[in-house]
């Protein structure tokens, strides 16, 4: 058992092999998405503010926040962003950034214990990622790439995450606080990369005893119909270990999948939070009827 | 590898560790259909006809047959149902009843190697089935339970499933051509049937080295939106080593969520089934467009 607590000042999310999957909102970053990134260097917050609303009434366990925007001070944006989310909901945080100051600034406004997203095991991040995350007692997302990329072999990169777990306790950070993402590569260009997933998150929770994460839309790049192989993949994932996921919640496939997966774990207590959110959902019909949710709820007799 | 083959007079399919997951259509069976009970008994086959093609166009790769009436001559009728399912196409057939009588009867009738669905750890079953796959040279599904009925002990379903296996090659029948069904049980009342099957799964495909079959829609029993509990099943299943199922090809989640598993398992070279199935279907907006598929196929930038 291995418990990463993530909280605000008024909530905690427990990451943990024996409890519901953790999802992270993916969808406050500006990357790729040029009119947000334009409002948000402006000062004009309010996709932002729809964006949370949207993934929380979604289903979203924690968002995650980024400011990267070219050529604008992100350190200024994200912490800005933050303390604006935090106003807003009592969910914890993920601070998102691959520039140091940004990150600072995001913790030196954060209330409660945030998740940095992310450290490598690049020496340069490990040596000014890793005494942030210490300094302000945070947990921290690790990723299994180091100075020489990222590896095709799944035990290069497990040894990259168990260095970076190493690393993290030299700075006193426990293991518990480390959430390792093994790296999801696109499928169709790399045909082993589901495999290689499912054995990393296996082998990182029964070895190195540590919750992992992954930005699992990736997998699907380059396929049509990206939600079902997201769906296939999360479900897949979880009954490997995998323990969180940063992802849109607002895809409803991939929700779906997350939240069987959860009751086929025996992580959904009595299948509550499946009823409660398919109550009205009927039941399949036997026959023909491909789209069974048009069906009385009633199971006819069928032909 | 273990590869179990099961063939038509014209067209093989098979099942194994590192092949497209194998998907038996369950639809021609009376069970619970009473018009269809009562067309069958009355000699109508016009819906086994129908039930056929929808089948295959929905992507079956071997079809089940079962003509279980009450009071019916099960054995004449599942010949006869047999015989014509045969004469409409090459997919090969598990012939399914619990009466010897009438596997016998289906198995006489049967051109090429089929499967027996199913024998049980049951003395009596072990000694009038298997003698049977035997002399008609088929292969077989092994339910894992026996005169105790099923155990909640997935070890003492694994210790049936070798029992069988054992008896199997006491009749000469070898390991390849015995196909293990774990047995799942609904998920609602036994929270940890579907962690069970997984287990299961792996260990059948590790140390006794054969192939695994269900009946995938039994887990959701009593719970709404089945098709999402199956789907998720499913892939969950595959990501453990199950290597077919008994189940409906006509819900399409349940399609997708194989199809897609096929893919993360690098069971689908370049992605071509899939691609050729959903290259209609465009990628999913970044955004708030929850159903991606209405949006243009070309991806837009967005806000």
């Amino acid at each position: 058992m291995t418990d990463t607590v993530i909280s605000s000042h008024k909530k905690e999310v427990v990451i943990g092999f024996e409890r519901p999957f953790v999802v992270i909102g993916e969808r406050i970053n500006p990357t790729g998405r040029k009119l947000l990134a334009a409002e948000m260097a402006a000062g004009d917050f309010s996709r932002v503010i729809s964006d949370v609303q949207a993934q929380l009434e979604a289903g979203a366990h924690m968002l995650d926040v980024n400011a990267g925007i070219p050529l604008a001070d992100e350190p200024a944006i994200l912490a800005e962003t933050v303390k604006l989310v935090q106003s807003l909901t009592d969910v914890p945080l993920s601070i998102d950034s691959s520039i140091v100051a940004a990150l600072e600034a995001g913790l030196s406004v954060y209330k409660g214990k945030a998740l940095v997203n992310s450290v490598t095991g690049e020496e340069d991040r490990l040596e000014t990622v890793l005494p942030l995350v210490k300094k302000y007692g945070a947990a921290v997302v690790a990723i299994s790439n180091d100075e020489t990329g990222i590896s095709q072999d799944p035990n290069v990169r497990f040894e990259i995450a168990r260095k970076i777990v190493n690393r993290a306790a030299d700075y006193g950070i426990p293991a518990c606080d480390v959430v390792v993402d093994p790296l999801v590569m696109p499928i169709g260009a790399v045909p082993t990369s589901g495999r290689q997933v499912f054995e990393l998150c296996h082998r990182l929770q029964k070895e190195l005893k540590v919750n992992t994460t992954c930005g699992a839309s990736n997998v699907s790049f380059g396929l049509p119909n990206r939600n079902g192989v997201n769906a296939a993949f999360m479900s897949m994932a979880i009954a490997s270990g995998m323990t969180s996921a940063i992802t849109n919640p607002l895809h409803t496939e991939i929700m779906t999948a997350i939240m069987g997966a959860d009751v086929l774990m025996g992580h959904d207590q009595d299948c509550m939070r499946w009823i409660r959110k398919f109550r009205e959902v009927p039941p399949a019909g036997e026959g023909g009827e491909v789209r069974g949710r048009r069906e009385t709820r009633r199971r006819r007799v069928e032909a």
